[in-house]
């Protein structure tokens, strides 16, 4: 057996945005034994995870599930929907957004990258990756276009580089009031099951998401909520794609099968999230993580350091940004607290290695976990010689003793 | 918890050529807790798998793994080495042959589909799905193809919907005979860690394969094995890829991680067979696997029933393809084994629909194991009213302990 | 990890007659966190499996669940009832109540050890091993006790070292026939959810059981089933006690607690275990092991091959016991077996070492685990030189076919 | 599946001192398939855990590994070493002496309980229960017994319902300057693998021990480690015994099997636990302790509440026990941290039942774990209206940051 367990004693605080920590129950769930894929037992499966995903995604119309990580989602969205050379509309939230749109581009898609234009003075060289997507640049550049080249607008609702949270329903309305027919597709990877998100109530026509974010999976899994026009726009788009052809997956999903092979034990495990999430109810889902967020962003605001995200207005439930002072080196503190307190951090990535690191608060977590977390955060920023204005670990003390989370005994 | 664990008692007898009965070893080592893929353990476990993998398809070249199932790998292999339109050449043994081959025009290629030119009486339908590649074919085509317009060459090394074992040397000799520069891509999906396999020696551009075969894995990761000229051959093909792009996981897998998420808990379950192949040997292995098949064949013959693989010298030590006499539903027998004695068997595919039904003998199985499964078929093919010329189960019961294994205890 | 998987491949058969075969769920159910055996979560915990374990018993008097194994229980039935120097009549049925009788006397009892009278060519060292208890010698013993100096009645009800099951209601009838005031103890350990028992309409004062036969658990935690009669013979019986002490133990099961620390994670399994029991219906439970018993059987007489319990009318649904022929040894038979088919037997116990080998038909079995079994038995017999009459494994899988478990589908 | 995994997220804190927090290592090992605890494969793990466990008590002597819980090993010490009406002295230092002396008693034992004859203002009632056992006390009791009526001195090492940890040397030397031959018999239950224990350097005639606390299994398994001193007075003492007998199990352990059946998945967790400790390193295992202790010490003395402990000098590594107010229900503030924060703590026993609560540092923990179940405390006591004179989790988290464990990657 992999020594994973080489740690002295106890376990492991994963409190990076993504992989989050997956519950027992899941992972016990995963380790059923694997069944035939083309058997009697396996459609019982198929038909269930088939039909619960529709209501995390909080949609009537088809789910597809690949088995397959988050990224190769990104690709079935362009790919099943658009043609060699189309025009697509991105925006630049941050290092995932970024990458969506250099995956567009390499796909042989023409591909606008709209950014916000103001300027910041803690990031200089990213201002935009501290705001959200701004759905009047999305608007104007849509009215501007009025011979309709623009095919999608593509952009990330969850940031999982930042921790900002865009309005995907200001992006859709946007796409509305410029009457253009561009299709909306929205990366929710990290958002998904952990922030608000309406699939059909949104128009979104094309929702990727994965299983390691807000559903508590491993890796491995992910998905293409699609639309009615999102359906039709497959017919007819040119770019070549088999594995993550829509049309054999929806037609054999009909009876809880796949044209090719399942990534049957994931699917035991999603299976066991959807329980979980139903059984919370997804409005109590997303207060849990509303209510861990402002915890962890009390200790941050008492440390006197800037949160990534600059607009409270979209404050991500799923994750937040801590921005060092200059001149630290936010990579040897997240070393340092890995080593010291057994706690993982998400890094800085792309144009903000080094400059900051990500607290996730999602997943197989609780109060205690975030407070542990928070701790672990405000003896390495000290053992760095950063020096904080107060105390961090009071201030999300505070924050959850005075907001109480629904009674654990139910 | 989902109830697949319904059945009053015992355990389910998983006889299908893939998946394959995963051992509890490797269930025991996916559900360790998901860690940070960016952080340091997981280069620990990437460098490992990423360097083990190469032992098993024998080779020194790059091998890369996805987190997807095996169709993906079938693109893959595509859509990083060829470029729209171009021309492959590629060999009907059964039912993934043709799947692969309608994937190569799906992409955009330009497929020419080689059949064996034989007639069959026992199934006059499919007479190329009872034998393996013919090299001949393939030699003549290449002859024939002076111009070299044929790129590739793809063969299905062990043909999962038959029982029939290519001779993949043999392809390569008529490759080389003709002089032709066309790349060699081999599907050895599940042939992998079950039947010997040389990729270097064989000389094979672009192996395919996946996790749920020989690897006793759960579905849910694929591979190419890789040559220096399919390398090259990928920085100038033309068909656009992001998700199977080679370029990028090569280089950084060279320090043990992936350009986006991998599929951290399989990977687990990939480290831990990787331990048990090495410490059982390859030779070893192989040797296992050939003869449990001589066994579960031994019970066919003397059941009177034609085994599918029409040519001894290819017999597939992975399953084996048992044909039942006209007029006979071999799905119908297969549900009565199922419901009866809690044994899945493989269907019939394609062409083969109902004529058929396959024995896997693979995965983490034993004599008693396959006896079980011998039994379970004969008492089903009785039940069903077929008439049996002799009784298999003493047959194999008979090969069993006249060729003993390697001894149980170290 | 210890390496209990080095076996090259596949899963070893365990068909003793205990530990049996664990099935998955509760292995997986026993993983579970342990939990403050104070706490209210436990309460839960313990009064489910206090309740539930009752209606195993057919009870409706208090249930002591010990985590101790079952030796363990024995001398709690013991202890709690009787006082120093107690006459107690017990019956040589085989290995385990000659231990028995052996812990009864070590403790300060009188025992007086009863054994059947007759003559047997076969075991002509051990006649009484190869018959239940005979009620009517325990009748004539009792009339002759007219001072009513005997204080218990002990018997075994499936013998695990023989394969007889005894008629307890006819011990009942027996002692209430001779009017006589003695307790009735019952050890079935091995009987206990596979073999029909009934604590309340057979009158037993006391049964002994353990976790790992019927139960499937595997070992660490016993039983004493109580009758009103049994609790008011522990107020006065004078022999030593504290960990047994029933007193303590049934006030504070009353809440569903424990007066010192519970065996947590194996009640765990225990509620799993009740859960399938339950789903299931012990008439099918007692139905199912009495089928696989009959199937084992037709194997061991189309052997030619003693059956060790000569009295058709007790047959164990438990196990089989085989005779063989004079002057082979059964354990050099056993390793064979162990060596070659990846098979455990049960060993012969006492008088009995050498002589003969026990077949296990319970736990987590199905009826193709049971003829991989007989297959195991007959090429091991067979390869030790033995001569058998005709095909075991035949006989085995005519029964089977022929006497159809209940369909798997539900 | 019983639902422990009911809570609406996150993993539970279970600060009790003990059961303590079981490694998911343990949890997995102890989930691998039950085995035929009479062949091969069981004689190997019987041995290495048979030797392994010697290290842990630090003896060259017999380890009887019961399978039972831990008030069993209680019994089995006395019942080995003493006949009915031997004298036994025993010393007061809490809960759980007082329950063994209990037992002493119920056993047919003379027991003299001595008691600290100080007073105490904070616990007025139980003086005796804020320190550790009185060496000088003994002595001078011993000395007055000129004609040895006292068979055997009873102490509990770690007090686990006070937080005490006794100088067994000190009784040791007691005895030795007393010239007295009594055995002197030690209960560390919850000291093993956590407090410094030497069997042999100290001694110990008998070491009562048990598997849910240093060791981190759960419960199940008990110790007695004996001397040759002990093994002698077993052979003349008249208590009746049988399934605590020592001589069977010694004689069997020899080849590492047991007379009856051991608790084998509790044996798997057992070899696990052994090669974790040996792993880190006994030194390295009490020193993580004692520094856990300290930080947790810590925040108790800067919240101003009294530690139960009076005595700096013996500051239970293990445990710590916090006195409340005078008219606080520390039940009640227990039932809110459990209710709000999802953490466990242990109750006040027997004469503090309500005055304090108890915080366990032992087990599957790490630093963030601690400062968790800190933080939980915390919040709990606020919220319960108890004024606290400066901030707890500062207090710990600073003693954490200045006192670096090793590192953790080897």
């Amino acid at each position: 057996m992999l020594k994973l367990d080489a740690h002295p004693t106890g376990r492991h605080f994963l409190q990076i945005p993504g992989p989050s920590p997956v519950p027992d129950r899941i992972l016990r769930a995963m380790s059923l034994p694997t069944i035939d894929h083309r058997g009697p037992e396996f459609g019982v499966l198929g038909r269930k995870v088939i039909s619960g995903i529709r209501e995390i995604f909080q949609t009537r119309h088809p789910v597809v599930i690949y088995p397959a990580s988050g990224t190769g989602a990104w690709e079935a969205a362009l790919a099943n929907t658009l043609s060699p050379g189309d025009h697509v509309l991105m925006f630049e939230t941050g290092h995932f957004a970024s990458l969506w749109a250099k995956m567009a581009t390499r796909l042989g898609l023409s591909t606008e990258f709209l950014s916000w234009q103001g300027t910041d003075e803690v990031l200089p060289n990213a201002p935009g990756w501290r705001r959200g997507v701004q759905a009047d640049q999305i608007a104007q550049r849509l009215r501007e276009d009025r011979e309709h080249r623009i095919k999608a607008v593509c952009v990330v609702h969850n940031e999982t580089s930042t921790g900002v949270t865009s309005d995907i329903a200001a992006v859709r309305g946007a796409i509305d009031e410029a009457k253009h027919p561009a299709l909306l597709m929205v990366d929710s990877i990290s958002g998904l099951a952990s922030a608000e998100f309406r699939h059909d109530e949104w128009g979104v026509d094309v929702t990727v998401s994965g299983s390691q974010k807000g559903l508590m999976l491993p890796p491995g899994i992910s998905f293409n909520a699609l639309s009615p026009r999102a359906l039709d726009a497959s017919k007819t788009a040119k770019l070549p794609r088999a594995f993550w052809a829509w049309d054999e997956i929806v037609e054999m999903n009909a009876t809880g099968y796949w044209p090719y092979t399942p990534n049957t034990n994931l699917l035991y495990g999603l299976s066991e999230a959807l329980d979980m999430i139903q059984a919370e109810g997804l409005p109590k889902v997303f207060a849990r993580h509303q209510r861990w967020a402002a915890g962890v962003r009390a200790a941050v605001n008492a440390w006197g350091l800037p949160i990534q995200c600059a607009d409270p207005a979209v404050y991500s439930p799923v994750l937040t940004g801590v921005i060092l002072p200059d001149g630290m080196d936010a990579d040897a503190v997240r070393k340092l607290i890995y080593e010291r307190f057994d706690l993982s951090l998400g890094t800085g990535l792309g144009k903000l290695k080094g400059r900051m690191f990500r607290i996730g608060h999602l997943g197989d977590s609780n109060d205690l976990t975030l407070l542990a977390t928070v701790a672990g955060c405000e003896m390495g920023l000290k053992l760095a010689g950063i020096k904080l204005q107060s105390s961090g670990i009071q201030a999300a003390m505070d924050h959850f003793s005075q907001h109480p989370a629904p009674a654990l005994t139910a």
